[in-house]
């Protein structure tokens, strides 16, 4: 099992948006996660003390490709539809790697 | 099981140490992390776009008193020593709660 931890911002006047969007995914969404072998996965909020918004996840991922995985998620209608909900919401970290939307987290604890 | 996420900052003169600390953390400490009835513990470092570095955990908590398991930690001579250690190197986020350390992240979405 490999986890995965990220980051990414949110538009400060979208929050209560993200947040109703995020108590009611949709169930074809859910099922797709679980499709693409990504379990325990949870999504945090908080906003920092220059007023900016950042989201984490945390998720863990049980399959053997995970980028066959995601490219098999992004291929997914359903995920695409919900993508478009949700993506203008958010905005990646300024210092995000070329390519990335969600940015990666560096793992340097892990205590089973 | 109840999850926490949680954020503090990390001095950027101190990012190789607390990393280098964290690869090898003393196995009595490790031992009552466990006693404590906390499971899954990761800890990830990201470095923001003005330079300055956080800390993200996220851990899972098992037992029926989280008050008292943390107050059962924290009289450990051992994690004590731990804390000792640590502490220093860390800077809680200027809008932590009062008494916060590390201070906690909302759980916004969850998917088993």
């Amino acid at each position: 099992m490999q986890r995965y931890g990220w980051i990414i911002g949110l538009h400060p006047d979208r929050v209560e948006d993200y947040k109703r969007e995020h108590a009611a995914v949709w169930p074809a969404v859910l099922r797709m996660i679980k499709d693409c072998n990504i379990q325990n996965y949870s999504i945090y909020l908080r906003q920092f003390p220059d007023g900016a918004f950042y989201l984490f996840s945390y998720l863990e991922y049980t399959g053997t490709d995970f980028d066959g995985d995601m490219a098999k998620m992004a291929a997914d209608p359903t995920t695409q539809e919900w993508w478009a909900v949700c993506k203008p919401m958010q905005v990646p970290i300024a210092n995000a790697k070329e390519g990335e939307w969600w940015a990666d987290l560096e793992e340097i604890f892990h205590c089973d």
